[in-house]
Parts: C-alpha cells; sequence; structure tokens
C-alpha cells in the first residue's frame, strides 16, 4: 500500500473517529490501554532489538535512554493513555451563541482538525501518547516516529490497533509508517489535501527540515530561551527561588530558565546572593561588565551566550538600566516561548506582560510552569511559538477548531429576490 | 530599501500598534478615515491612471468595474474604515482564567499576531479595508496589491500613513509594496522570521500562487462549493426561499448555492414546483436521471457539475436516497465552505450538523448569511476553509491568538530543589 493510499485510509477513518461521542472516546482510550498492557512481552521484545541495534550503530547513553522501555515504563504508557481518557471532550463544545437582529442563531462549536501528522524522534511512548490525544480530540493520527524506535513503534501501534478494531473501528484511524526513508517523510508533509496538522517533536534538526519541506501547515517550535527578569521592586528570596528552579530542576528542557537580568539598581545586592547560590549548584555563569563588576571571577558573556538555549547549568546574566532595557534584550535575544518577571510592583507586572509578546509570560512564578499539565491542558502535544492557532503547550483543545452553527426559521439574505 | 528592510521595519513598528489601547486605535481609524477623504482628489486622479492604462490593455469591463474609484465608492471606504472603528476591540481580552492546586493563576489573553501580509487583486479598497482591521486587531500590515490598481494603491496608502504620521505612530506599520514583480511576492511570502500570517484575496489562480510559494503560514480559500440539502421532513415554501436567494440573489460570490441535494421522498412534489422557480429567474438546471425524471427536459449533470463553483446562474441538482447520501456527496464536492440543510426535523438537523464537518452548517437559513457582517464579526478579512487557526469568515479577532499569562507568589516546580 502506497504512502498515499495509507493516507487516505486514515482520511477516510476520520470520520468515524469525529463522530463518536465523549464516553465512546473514552471507552476506546481504555481499550487501547487494556491492548497495551496486554503486549507488554510482545512491546519489550521488540524494544529489545531495537536497543540491541542501537547499541551496534554506537548510539549515545542519551539516546539509549530515550529509547529503551521496561515494564515501569510500559506501565506509564498505559496510565498516561488513561490519564488522557479522563480529559474533558472539547468537540462539541458550544464557545458562543448569538442571535442576529434577523433572528438568526449563530453558535461556535468545537469540531476536530480531522487527520493529524506527529514525526518525532527516539521516544517511542509518542507513539502512544500522541495517539491518545489525537484520538481524544476527535481526529485520526499519522505517526511517523524515528527509525531507531521502529521496532518498538510497530509493536505499541500494533496493540492499539487491535483496540480500535475490537472497538468496530476502522484501524486506519492510526496509521504507522513503518518506511524510515525521508523522502517518505516529505511525502507525508506534503499530502495538502489529507493532512491537516503536522506536528514535529525533537531535536531542532528534525524540526528545521519539517518546516523546511511541509506544505501541510506545521505547529512547532524551534527552542526555549527563556528569560528571568528581576526587577527593582523584586523580594530577593523569592526571585532566587525562581532562579534555583528555573535553572536548576531540569536544565535539559526547553521550559528552563537560560537568561538571567537584574535591573541595575538592585544588582549589587542580589548578583553576589544569586550567583554564590547558582554556583553551589554547579551552575557555569556567564555576564556582562556589570555582573563582573559585582562579581569578578565570572566569565564573560558573548553575544552567542544570549541566543543560547544551553539546555545544560549554564546561565547568561545581564544587568539593565530599567525594565525597558529588559523587554528590549528579550525581543532581540528570546524565542517566544517563557518569560518571568520577579517584582511586586504592579504597574512593572502589568507593562512587562503587555510589552512582552511570548507564548506565556509568567509574574512571580517559574518559568518551569510552563508545560501543558502545569497550566490545566491535562497533557500535551506539543508547544507552538508561531503566533498562529496555538501559542505556548498545546493540548487537546488545540486540535479541534471553531466552526459556525447558524440556526434559522427561513431567512434569505434578500428576501425582494423571490 | 529592500523588501527585508521594508518589511523588518514594519515588524519593528508592530511593536507601537500592538501596545495602542482601544481608544488610540479607534482615533487613529478615524484619522486615517480624515486623511482618505481629504485626499479624495489625489485617489481618484491616481485611479484615472490606472484605469486609462487597464482600458489600453484590454481589460475586461468585469475587471475595470472592480477597479474604478469615484467619490461614491471612496465615501464607502472612508465610512468602512469608521465601521471598522466602531467594532470590539479583540486585544487584551482575558477568555479563561483558572487557579491551579498549586495557587498560580493561569489566564488566557489576546494578543495581536504580529505582520499580517495581506496579497490580493484589482480592488483598491481591500488596501483601507484589509489595513484598518489589521491595525485594529493591534498588528502591522503589509499590503501587496495587484499591479493593475497599483496608482490607486500608492494614493490610499500615502493617505492613510499620512494618518499613522501625525498620529505620533511609525509609518511602517501599513507598508505598501510597491514593485510589482511576482519574484518580490514570493520573496514576501518566504520572509518567515517576519511575516506571522498571509491572507490571499482573490482569484483561485492567485490563491494557488501564494499557497504554492509560502514558506509563511498562510490562511486562504478557494472557492465555495455551497450545498442546499431539501430534507424528508422540509417547509417546502421555506426551502424554496432558500434556494432561490442562495442561487440567485448574488451568484457571482463564494457563498451562493451550487447544488441542490433533494431526498427522494420529495422529489415527485418538491423538484417540479422548484425547477419551473429556477427557470423563471433564469437558471440553467442540471441534473441527475432521477431529477430528469422528474422534469424531462433538465440538462444531464456531469461528474464536473457537481465539483463546479459555478459563479453563475446554473445549478446541480441531484436526487438523494437518504440524508446519509446527501452527506456523503457532500464530503466527496464540497468546498467545506458552507452547507445548508432544510427541515423540520430535529433529529435530522443535528444528525446533519455533526456529519458535515464545513465551516458553516445552517439550518433553515440562506447559504448567503455565510459572511461575517451577517454572521456577526462586524466585517471580514478573509475566509478560511483550512481547519487550522480559523475557520469560516475571519474578523478582526482571527488576527489575534490567545497566550498565557501566569502569576504567582513565589511558586516553584521543585520546591526541594533549592
Amino acid at each position: 500500500m502506497s504512502l498515499r493510499d495509507k493516507a487516505l485510509a486514515c482520511r477516510d477513518a476520520s470520520a468515524a473517529i469525529a463522530g463518536l461521542d465523549t464516553e465512546a472516546k473514552r471507552r476506546l482510550l481504555h481499550a487501547m490501554a487494556n491492548a497495551l498492557a496486554a503486549e507488554e512481552a510482545t512491546v519489550l521484545a521488540a524494544n529489545a532489538r531495537d536497543m540491541d541495534a542501537a547499541r551496534a550503530n554506537g548510539t549515545s547513553d542519551a539516546m539509549l535512554d530515550r529509547l529503551c522501555l521496561d515494564a515501569t515504563r510500559i506501565a506509564g504508557i498505559v496510565a498516561a493513555i488513561r490519564e488522557v481518557a479522563t480529559l474533558p471532550d472539547p468537540v462539541g463544545i458550544t464557545t458562543r451563541r448569538e442571535t442576529r437582529p434577523n433572528g438568526i442563531v449563530v453558535e461556535r462549536v468545537r469540531i476536530p482538525l480531522g487527520v493529524i501528522a506527529m514525526i518525532y524522534e527516539a521516544r517511542p511512548n509518542v507513539t502512544a501518547d500522541a495517539a491518545a490525544l489525537c484520538l481524544m480530540a476527535g481526529n485520526a493520527v499519522i505517526l511517523r516516529g524515528g527509525s531507531d524506535a521502529m521496532h518498538s513503534n510497530i509493536a505499541i501501534a500494533t496493540a492499539l490497533r487491535r483496540a480500535l478494531k475490537s472497538s468496530g473501528l476502522p484501524e486506519a484511524a492510526l496509521t504507522l509508517i513503518d518506511d524510515p526513508r525521508r523522502e517518505t517523510m516529505i511525502e507525508l508533509l506534503q499530502l495538502t489535501d489529507i493532512v491537516d496538522l503536522a506536528i514535529p517533536r525533537g531535536g531542532e534538526g528534525l524540526i528545521r527540515f519539517v518546516a523546511e519541506h511541509a506544505r501541510v501547515p506545521v505547529i512547532k517550535h524551534y527552542k526555549g530561551v527563556c528569560h528571568l527578569y528581576v526587577d527593582r521592586e523584586a523580594d530577593f528570596d523569592l526571585a532566587l527561588r525562581l532562579l534555583v528552579d528555573g535553572k536548576t530542576s531540569r536544565p535539559g528542557v526547553c521550559n528552563a530558565l537560560e537568561t538571567l537580568l537584574v535591573h541595575e539598581d538592585i544588582a549589587a545586592k542580589f548578583l553576589p546572593r544569586a550567583i554564590a547560590r547558582l554556583r553551589e549548584l554547579a551552575v557555569d555563569v556567564r555576564g556582562d561588565d556589570a555582573t563582573r563588576a559585582q562579581v569578578a571571577d565570572v566569565t564573560p558573556a558573548t553575544e552567542d551566550d544570549y541566543a543560547a538555549e544551553f539546555l545544560d547549568l549554564v546561565i547568561a546574566v545581564r544587568v539593565v538600566d530599567n525594565i525597558d532595557e529588559a523587554i528590549t534584550h528579550i525581543r532581540r535575544y528570546g524565542s517566544d516561548h517563557t518569560e518571568v518577571i520577579a517584582t511586586r510592583d504592579d504597574a512593572a507586572a502589568g507593562h512587562f506582560i503587555r510589552a512582552i509578546r511570548s507564548a506565556v509570560v509568567m509574574v512571580n512564578a517559574s518559568s518551569r510552569f510552563s508545560d501543558g499539565g502545569e497550566l490545566g491542558l491535562g497533557t500535551e502535544i506539543g508547544i507552538s511559538t508561531t503566533r498562529l492557532h496555538a501559542y505556548g503547550p498545546m493540548g487537546a483543545e488545540s486540535l479541534t477548531v471553531e466552526r459556525f452553527v447558524v440556526r434559522g426559521e427561513g431567512q434569505v439574505r434578500h428576501p425582494t429576490s423571490e
């Protein structure tokens, strides 16, 4: 079966998924969770083949860890599917209703997008996580995982498709592309009459490849260069808490802090304390001249440091004249992901919120809350740093769109035309 | 100044527009309306040059009519700008607010998209209409009109930019591209770091060209193949009213009806009456065998007729076995624009609404209401038949996106990490 034929079958299957009510979708997700749990041995055997091949290829330990499944991780995937089944169903929600002067009643109602293509790399759990969230939002899904995880992905997808079949639904609603060639991925990304949205998840290289070749709509984010601005009116203890949590609680993720901006009026008091604490936690601190005037042995920061997503225990620091210089810095070096202000001054907080155009802006809270689960979306299918459709963490609702439902009693636009 | 430099200046100017409050934007739009009214003579002189050139090129009468301005039309454009100034401001609206278990308050707040590129053809009024709506939604705008209307567009844009300047705002917030070459349009459509959204308005050829070459997000619709399904339980008088209004009140627009589907149980009663009425109104009726069994001299309909956007007094007719066959027909031949059911049966209406995935679905109301003004958006900047960001007529709100604003009191994700 050609890629196009598989994708067409998925599109045909999407109508059946779109037509399911909330309870039917919940039952389907529990059936998927059960099927995956029942196939634990098969999935582990497939994963062992992927791991053997990856080791033989000299794959890095970090990548092997992402690829590896064990009984605990499979139980986690099963639990995650059941968790998605508890989410509110975004489909069919009427968000607005208005009666027009001529009496027609205009509603805005959420419907599924249709067919979602997920493009991802080594983590086989994405196969189940993404499928569950797409289906819960009434969509069919085409999964294109990394070749390293192919056997694992096939085993997981086979189990999940069995649950679709046993639920009386078309298996094509969950279609795994098992052809690892890049040409096939490009063909998938250009099926403009079939795929409603592509969501790439992985390293910047994969995402740029997808953005470059896609003709279908893509929602993506490249990186998170998140800033903490410590205002003149900040509570120092609070600011330090946000700094330590943002930089050190999990430095390898996109909502970790990369840059600290400090108002010059408090630099002499705040910076020595902050830098000492960061260094206790093994953070490599790089600063501008004003920072080094406070703590002499700080490494000089380069332009590249301010643009970097370190994903590591490294932070760039800069002293700014005022809040507007902080805003200008963020506009110049930021990635539209997440920015934080620490301040007790409501006016400063309001100014920061209005002037910053990133997807998430926070006042006196850690950048690490910039996550679908933490922000109340239940789970997330990705993050958007493009101001279109969704901006920031994307949950089930981002896999739907509002359309118009109009009810009348025979109203026409030009009554005289009859 | 290169295209890229102009676009960068527009992006820089977008921050000033995004920062305006509602009253400042309303004052700006009235200043723009005043400036355009004051330049009526200049605009008419420029338009006369465009008209002369177009006539010399043998341009069609229909195209000349779209291009032509006179005092009445300029007054209409001025009034349309003032009308946009009365619209609700979508920017800054908090759509949702939730306090999470850890006490952080998560809001969703609308912000402008940033820089909108409008790509359009002969109608010079779009220069003012689109600019007004983009600015009211807090965006900067890059306008790329057709070469036929270039002098008119320059005169209008110059007047509007004067109002920006006199309002203390950067003129670059309204940037007209006066280089008519297609390569320049392609370059504009690939400025992924500057343009947040491109909206093409015009014929299918222009829209396909934009979709083909754009690397920036595009929202568009190709055509409107709108259907009226007359159910077994329809009120015949009502159905006939919708049919006549949908097909004949303005056949050249995208929300006109193109196809009539009739339940077989009522075909013998409804079709002869409907076809007689359509013929009185000079409509060319093309039908399937079952239609011709009712009215023998109807022209046979081809496959192409069912897929056609006639934009003329032509209609394709088909008798269907039941509502599901109507739904299948619409899925196969429709363009995801607007579909109508005429019925007194609430269950049939509900089934039709759920099964039809077009941008606008109507029960007992004319397809001609599928328009931003009629649906309560105030005005429209375009129509989307892509299920992403916006679906259906797009108003000012579609030029914004929701982002996250989070307020805390020092909460961190891993309190133990400090």
